[in-house]
């Protein structure tokens, strides 16, 4: 490939930069070829947007590699063009509820800083801890609270952005509200670097709630804790967090440390409340629902170290499901009244490849993590788990729903997009990117950039 | 123009028909030759777009022609197509919190349907009891609800959008979350028309709050009232309305009616609370807060009708600007913070053209609504009326506001257009149309689609 201008900060080593060449997904490889640039300020992302233009150099924009899709994962003879180091804060702003912010701040810090000045920004995807601002953006990601506060979206008005060719442009707004002209700033949530680079983002912030408390219930029949989120889901003041573990989550959770989750239950849901002066009072209405719904056993935290604690099964989900195996790591949204139905139909598609499926997540959301257990050493399992994959696609598409909630669709769903999508979308969205991105060159092969369609 | 396909149900009265040509822009006026189909479903709208694209023949998408910009006025030779008869319901499902209905449903029918359901619309627009759904997307409406809702654009999921050439796209999601490639969804809201007919709204939904009360404070210094502004954005549990009427909005509301307002008041808030259980409490500590900045006279309701009578003042502004004069009722919104400045240097704006100038609206938004009063039968008060428009245009710009919080560009502001999105932006947004409109028949003339752009 071209070399880079002596002038950007590309990274040397070939073992550092091995790790910018993949994400958090199962299986990824970084290329033969690649540069790494960690971009120290907007000239350097301008400087390497013109000189990908001017030499034809793909382009893939990058923040802390936790995505689950291979979105941020270079082709053969890319440029990943890294953005951690711009995480400056320019303004937090409690009046008008809004922060400036770079888009390599780690969400953490962003959520801790702004909290500091007695204001919330609610996103919290799992990878909190090391994600950052503008990876968030670039996916859409959501997390825990979603089913109170809504996904990244919901909290960006206005971004910067690098296009192709170098030009720098602003989008949106920093005011309450806007109509003026058509939304540019929405095309790049969840564009996954297909667009252009984020160097600046403004975000909405709202007032802090209490610190929450946490129900958590079990349940022997599956559709009584299903009946229980629906009750919930209607509760006037409905919970900040309503999360969903399935039979294989709970014994995967339990096979790696005793959480206190009873053997041979079907469901485990986990509630909390954060409504300012009600905190204690809604946690034990949401444990009351629970009760009335035929639950077992229900523990009710009783301050926010036991809150906590009581959460620590949900934490350590990740880790368990890494300890008991390979696992396709999914990302299904369907209606709230289907959740039973994705639980069993899905493990039944497990089933009918040979392959074991545990369903968890957001269940307040209809959002479910299944994963695939396989082996990836075998051709044929790795085959098996990809045909229950695109099983679990067309089952969630006839229940109405979506084959990403918050973690995108990268290079692994990309091929299953337009049976979501259709054909016309698809082909809306590329004559969109061509509009930023004539030539083609931003993260080219993800997403509904994908060749084969 | 070509004649209409005797299938279609064009108007043919021509006093009806004009009723269709014209808005409630001031000066807005009807074309001498345009058809009038009101659509009786989806496909009398595939069958229009059709014959526009076969014939090259302009369409523009229109509600109830509530808006105050003229982005439904047609121009010479178009077509209208009127939706309001596309008005079913067709799903209300508070579980999942969504509604699915046609774009032709008057906003507040909408609102009361999905009340008796025990769920809430929150977007609210001044003209909501004849506006439609589908025109408050294509405006991106707000209304009185924004400083503790937000706007349309934060309740819309997806939409069945009939594409010009007559292809039935959906957009968006059911579902609580996606990110699944590019969101086509929100570049339809404040798109006026210019991209596609929208035939059905995915709405989200939330529980509905309690019934508010009403807190109003007059004040004898502009200064004090928007430092109380600031504190009440401030609260942790901030209010679901907080108006602003300036010095000459007060003047012109008691010369309609007595309201209660003292003479002389520089100020005057109106404040609501409508959290569930608290209602008494907020408005009460909202009643304090004014008063701690020097409030005059504040009255606090005890019950939903005095609540409302409370209101009756802010409600009768439109009215009591009407009967004050012709005026250009304007739609800046700005920082929290500038809003003295923008009501003192508008006013000053005004008296340098010899105009006077009322400043009014959602101050908790930083959204006003300056009236600029001027005689349409002047060519020179005509012509200082738009001057005056222009100065506070670069004020708002220079405050680092938007020159439409939530009516919209239309044809009357898409002159300024560029002024706040710069020439890049501009040319995006023409570049993204032309991947849904390539021939250019969608709304021609308006919003960014203003020829001399």
């Amino acid at each position: 490939m071209t070399t880079l201008p002596s002038s950007l900060p590309k990274l040397s080593d070939p073992d550092v930069k091995r790790t910018y060449g993949v994400d958090c997904s199962i299986g990824a490889t970084a290329p033969e070829e690649f540069e790494v640039v960690r971009a120290r300020d907007r000239d350097d992302v301008v400087e390497v947007m013109r000189f990908a233009a001017a030499t034809g150099t793909p382009v893939v924009p990058q923040g802390a590699r936790t995505g689950l899709n291979g979105a941020c994962v270079p082709g053969e003879g890319a440029i990943v063009l890294n953005t951690e180091a711009l995480r400056g804060i320019e303004l937090i702003d409690p009046v008008d509820g809004i922060a400036v912010a770079g888009p390599g701040i780690v969400t953490d810090e962003f959520k801790k800083v702004v909290r500091a000045e007695g204001m919330f920004y609610p996103p919290d995807p799992a990878s909190s801890a090391t994600s950052t601002l503008g990876g968030n953006v670039a996916t859409n990601a959501g997390g825990l609270c979603c089913v109170k506060y809504g996904v990244t979206a919901d909290y960006i008005r206005g971004l910067e952005v690098v296009l192709p060719g170098g030009e720098v442009v602003n989008t949106g707004r920093r005011t309450a509200k806007s109509s003026a002209g058509l939304d540019l700033t929405g095309l790049f949530l969840a564009s996954e670097g297909t667009l252009g680079v984020i160097t600046q983002v403004v975000t909405k912030l709202i007032p802090a709630p209490d610190d929450a408390l946490t129900a958590l219930a079990t349940f022997s029949d599956l559709a009584a804790a299903a009946q229980a989120i629906v009750a919930l889901r209607r509760d006037p003041n409905p919970p900040c967090l309503l999360e969903f573990l399935d039979a294989p989550s709970i014994e995967a959770v339990q096979a790696l440390a005793d959480y206190g989750f009873p053997t041979g239950c079907e469901a485990a849901l986990l509630v909390q409340a954060d409504r300012p002066g009600h905190v204690a009072e809604d946690t034990q209405r949401y444990a009351g629902v629970m009760e009335s719904f035929g639950a077992d056993e229900i523990a009710v935290a009783d301050d926010a170290m036991e809150a906590d604690a009581l959460l620590a099964g949900r934490r350590a989900l990740n880790t368990a499901l890494e300890a008991k195996g390979p696992n396709l790591i999914e990302d299904m949204c369907v209606p709230i009244r289907q959740l039973p139905t994705i639980v069993l139909q899905g493990r039944e598609i497990g089933a009918r490849h040979g392959l074991q499926v545990s369903m968890s997540g957001h269940g307040g959301d209809g959002n479910l993590h299944p994963s695939i257990f396989f082996d990836p050493t075998s051709a044929d399992s790795t085959a098996a788990a990809h045909a229950a994959f695109s099983d679990m696609v067309d089952l969630t598409l006839r229940l109405g729903g979506t084959i990403s909630g918050e973690h995108g669709i990268g290079t692994f769903k990309a091929p299953y997009l337009r049976r979501q999508v259709g054909q016309a979308g698809l082909e809306r969205m590329l004559a969109i990117r061509a509009v930023f991105d004539p030539q083609g060159l931003m993260n080219p092969g993800k997403t509904y950039t994908y060749p084969a369609l």
